[in-house]
């Protein structure tokens, strides 16, 4: 953690795969004492297991008490809950976040339950992967990652600061976007992607062309990968984000569209192809060292 | 090359990405004598260099001498001429196979062209990558790769059997499907992520939510990657097999109308995430060893 902006406790409510890695790096760097509440005790022993000098505890009051910076790490749905039972347990001062995929709506809600939202923002790490769970945690999850902090105009600049730091002392690009902005960026770069992925799984095993799933190469397991993701996660993700998404949906349709048209009239599609492979190096670029 | 089927000497017509690997799969196993055509004499002294026992010529004729099996591994749009200039070279019983992406087309121009349709059947392996070109050639391109050979009701047997134990030999999985069939199946299955792909990186790159590009992780990467691959190269295969691409693109839509029904009725995508992600699954133990 940056210094000047002391996190001396961080307590990560919701021990998978991003409040694991949360834990494994904070402890890893001795960064801070690091506190975790689970729901099911063996989860919270093998935390300990991995993470001997995190204290953790399935009382979510123990695990709150004194901690400077509180992470929900858990699903988005039932984080409203969690912080009602939390905040009475919670330090003078201290600042709470969470990791949702989604960040109007869960915004909307915690920003009031919490300090009248002086000391509540969103946050979300772009980390992750297909495999979910503690198991699959690693040190270095948010090493490079994007991280979205979402201010609103009731969110006070100390709690934005605080709340970048320390993303920041994990490795994370961190931005700062407005939460309904974030959602719309987010349904085009992570929400479609997961939709589309789905879609050409079904595509391709559908009765068009029984037995075409044997021949995949390469190219179309990298562009599926990402539905083999949790279910209940990215149903819950999608509907929360729906407006955002079935804008998202329609953008990609409309560039479907213009390679229909030129299909159909037999005109060459290289200003379309070579559009996308430009941007598409270009984010190559900038996210290679 | 599998005992029985003798290959003594291969003719690698291109030496690119897929024939520049071929070469040193082939030089490297001292499985065969390798020859190699290249239109530019710049390449074809590159592929001395890594290929070192390869007899390499700019001149076709001198290239495809003696060869048991000639493969042809350019751009699908200029085999035809190519196979018209080899032709009165081929030694007697020579079998001619290509490695195009798109096969009903160019089956359909190779097969009259090359002895009656006897000595030719269509190849397409399955393996390449967004980066072309002899400097991205390597040994084991081919290993585990599916490789469809694509025989006519005017193959002969020997021909198939010839063809099919080389890709065998090379660590290729062989299928046997009919030209349209398979291009029907790889619109699926490659030909439809690669517009998907294409479609993403500028539905994220759009006026909709500026900067959405800098906040991506790994999954929209993955899903993307292939949109880097060679625009003259992909737009001469879309085209190519625009009746089936377009198929491809209506399927797809209906999958994507599946999802905006359920996000605009607010019930639950579990359903269709969940026969994606179990297809998906099924695929990746499939593949993984």
């Amino acid at each position: 953690v940056k210094p000047g902006i002391p996190i001396k406790s961080v307590a990560i409510i919701g021990p998978g795969l991003l409040g694991g890695s949360l834990a494994l790096a904070l402890a890893g760097g001795s960064r801070c004492a690091v506190r975790v509440w689970g729901r099911r005790p063996e989860v919270v022993a093998q935390l300990r297991l991995r993470c001997p000098s995190a204290v953790a505890s399935t009382d979510i009051e123990t695990a709150v008490a004194g901690a400077d910076l509180v992470v929900l790490c858990t699903p988005v749905g039932i984080m409203a809950g969690l912080a009602e039972r939390l905040r009475p347990a919670l330090a003078p001062g201290a600042v709470v976040t969470d990791t949702g995929s989604v960040k109007g709506a869960i915004v909307e809600e915690l920003e009031p339950l919490l300090g009248g939202g002086a000391r509540f923002v969103g946050s979300h790490p772009m980390a992750g992967g297909d495999q979910v769970g503690l198991q699959h945690a690693r040190a270095d999850l948010f090493h490079d990652a994007a991280c979205i902090v979402t201010p609103t105009p009731r969110t006070d600049a100390a709690t934005v600061e605080k709340v970048s730091a320390f993303w920041t002392s994990l490795g994370c690009r961190v931005f700062h976007l407005p939460p309904g902005i974030h959602d719309r960026a987010i349904a085009l770069v992570s929400h479609l992607p997961h939709i589309t992925a789905a879609a050409l799984v079904r595509a391709a095993a559908g009765p068009d062309a029984p037995g075409a799933l044997d021949l995949v190469g390469p190219g179309f397991r990298d562009s599926t990968r990402i539905a083999m993701g949790p279910v209940p996660m990215w149903d819950e993700i999608l509907l929360q984000n729906r407006d955002a998404v079935l804008a998202a949906i329609r953008s990609l349709r409309s560039h479907l569209d213009q390679v229909e048209t030129a299909l159909s009239q037999k005109t060459s599609l290289a200003g379309i192809l070579a559009d996308a492979r430009e941007t598409r190096l270009r984010l190559q670029r900038a996210t290679l060292k």
